[in-house]
């Protein structure tokens, strides 16, 4: 489905009269970045000049989210989502310079009342009221403090995609597959939905590689129907798939409904192209998946994946974050340890997404040990591109578009 | 929900060599309007120095919406996706010139096979299959000459949202509403949501004005979740609302539902901020909604409304066409005049929205007659503006702008 990627970012500076800078981007495979592009230049009258009020980052959402000029061209999806989202999280890394927190801790040393108040509500109140959130949320404080320490000691558990893609050789796909045991790795994923022999023996050589106790998992990035995406599944059960990933089209709750029923127990994951809350809503009250994969820069941020973390713990829904692409490895893990520590309270059954690419570009780039993200520590979001990176890769002057 | 509207359009003008053109445009509400003109510039080097094979629209369409990186900011949604509508209806508009049809008739007088084959069916096989749909194309052929006898001569029913906006004094309301009575329409339409005590007095009015027979349909632009939405319509039950159009999200499918079960026997409409055939397929089989409100612009053109008509057809809901905004009314009469003519075969609680304006800058504007759209005879999609007011209102530097 995505057969030509050229990562890309759609990248936001927010700077104070204090001279601080958030930082934030969306995440692109090419052309249409400058769609993006345009969609934050559309919010910045918004946005420029304005007084920003670190008690209100939830307001400060809402104003851009709810503006009804650039509401009309979603509502709350596509182009203008992602810049929303661009904005959002680098008012979320400007926050945690500010703090001199790590946006996970920032996030989660708040109240409960300051943590429902970032999110928006609105279509949301029949499947979780605010006080329904609030209760959730109390609940977890008592266990804060241990799972904090918790996190520092250990880190939060991660999967790696980087043995599966399309394309590589048997050989490659075994000694990669192989070497992500070796470090740590208790679930890898592999790509399908191209060739179905190719999967078969794609999915035997993966199985053999890795031994009958560590996770795969599959990704058809969206490829199939409803029927084909359970006909292919029955053919891929003998190795023991984890989750489907993207059977179907990221609008299609019913399908996505349908596909788990027809898959059991092959469990159903989706999420890094569910446009808003309201989908994510939808997923969990059809009983559609049995795994919500957030995505840092395509619903709006921050605030509006606090909604999405506490619809998935009101659902007793796991939460792996996809990641890879351009940064959003670095902003997920914030997004995961918040949950762990004052949400949903668990990492059972959870994982972040770990593709080994683009790292070297960030300033606080992701740390991995044994197959665990470390907490960052650093002020920020982790968001921030090193100015080298910045200035190299800018389109279309910088050195790389230019040679 | 919309305060503050500056009607706007993202307009495209396609070229031959023999000097023929095809105009399409998507309807924006003021900002943003740019994003969407981003959008059709990042289609352009898919579409500029092309072959159009008039023989194979769909085809076109789907190079277009296939192409993986600029579905990435969807998929099949918001800005994009509202690029791809305003090139394929310029590629439908330049088709019907060059064919010297209107559209309705160019589409009415497709083979079934020819018509399946305008649709993208990725998505849609698990409610409605390809071949399901030639069925019920064939079913409809042998009719298509009477219908299309009727429809020149009575043309297709209307409604009129003209009475009913907010803002309005008593006194207007009850006139205007008189007046569409007078004008020969048979339902009006008043929108609601702002107070509920301003609501109920003025749907008394209206009742008042029109008396028992005449439909009133209600438009609440999304702005209640799903409790709120039934105690509302609950108020407004003793004037018999005939339908409740965009109660809620329009991604909420299971909100529709749940709001379409709470405040039967009004019936629930949605449609205009549809995002695409997937979300559409779901409001079907969750029996979600009564009455079905394609926008010629904002799902991909012609031939993803070719899909949504099967599908509603299929399903046995009418369609009743979302239209005012700029051109909407000019873009989908073609589309209820194919859906008459060669799909669903009846007219039978089906009503086209007309909205009184902006018509005086299309070349050839909508015609009524008797609360009827008179069916077009000029060639085209009726989507051409007259050159003067692209001239005059071509942003930055038409004249309106510069005064």
């Amino acid at each position: 489905m995505n057969p030509d990627p050229d990562y890309s970012a759609a990248y936001v500076v927010l700077h104070t009269d204090e001279g601080m800078e958030g930082h934030g981007f969306c995440f692109t495979i090419g052309r249409g970045n400058e769609v993006c592009v345009a969609a934050i230049e559309a919010y910045a009258p918004l946005v420029e000049g304005t007084d920003l009020d670190l008690g209100d980052l939830g307001g400060f959402a809402r104003r851009l989210l709810h503006d009804s000029q650039l509401r009309w061209l979603g509502p709350e999806k596509g182009a203008v989502h992602m810049a929303a989202a661009a904005i959002i999280n680098a008012a979320f890394d400007l926050a945690g310079k500010i703090a001199g927190k790590p946006v996970w801790r920032l996030l989660a040393e708040m109240t409960p009342e300051q943590i429902v108040d970032l999110a928006d509500w609105r279509y949301l109140t029949d499947a979780l009221t605010p006080d329904r959130a609030l209760d959730l949320l109390r609940e977890a404080v008592p266990g804060r403090a241990a799972r904090t320490a918790d996190l520092l000691e250990r880190g939060y558990p991660a999967y790696t995609t980087t043995p599966g893609w399309l394309g590589y050789t048997d050989d490659k796909l075994g000694r990669l597959a192989r070497e992500a045991v070796a470090d740590g790795f208790t679930q890898i994923k592999l790509k399908v939905g191209a060739d179905l022999d190719d999967d078969v023996r794609r999915l035997r050589l993966a199985r053999e590689a890795v031994g009958p106790d560590v996770r795969i998992a599959v990704d058809a990035n969206q490829r199939w129907d409803v029927a084909p995406a359970i006909e292919w599944m029955e053919a891929l059960k003998p190795f023991d798939p984890y989750w489907i990933e993207e059977p179907t089209s990221p609008d299609d709750v019913l399908g996505h409904a349908a596909i788990r029923r027809g898959v059991s127990p092959v469990k159903v994951a989706t999420g890094e192209h569910i446009a808003n809350r309201v989908i994510v809503k939808q997923m969990l009250q059809a009983e559609a998946l049995d795994v919500l994969q957030i995505d840092a820069c395509r619903v709006a941020g921050v605030t509006e994946n606090v909604a999405i973390l506490l619809l998935a713990a009101a659902f007793g829904v796991p939460v792996c974050p996809h990641a890879g692409g351009v940064g959003l490895c670095e902003a997920v893990q914030h997004l995961s340890m918040f949950d762990y520590v004052a949400v949903s309270g668990s990492t059972e059954n959870r994982v972040i997404e770990y593709v080994d690419h683009l790292h070297e570009h960030f300033e606080d780039p992701v740390r991995m040990s044994r197959g665990h993200y470390s907490a960052p520590a650093a002020p920020g979001m982790s968001t921030q591109m090193k100015a080298a990176s910045l200035a190299a890769y800018a389109h279309p002057h910088g050195e790389v578009w230019r040679s």
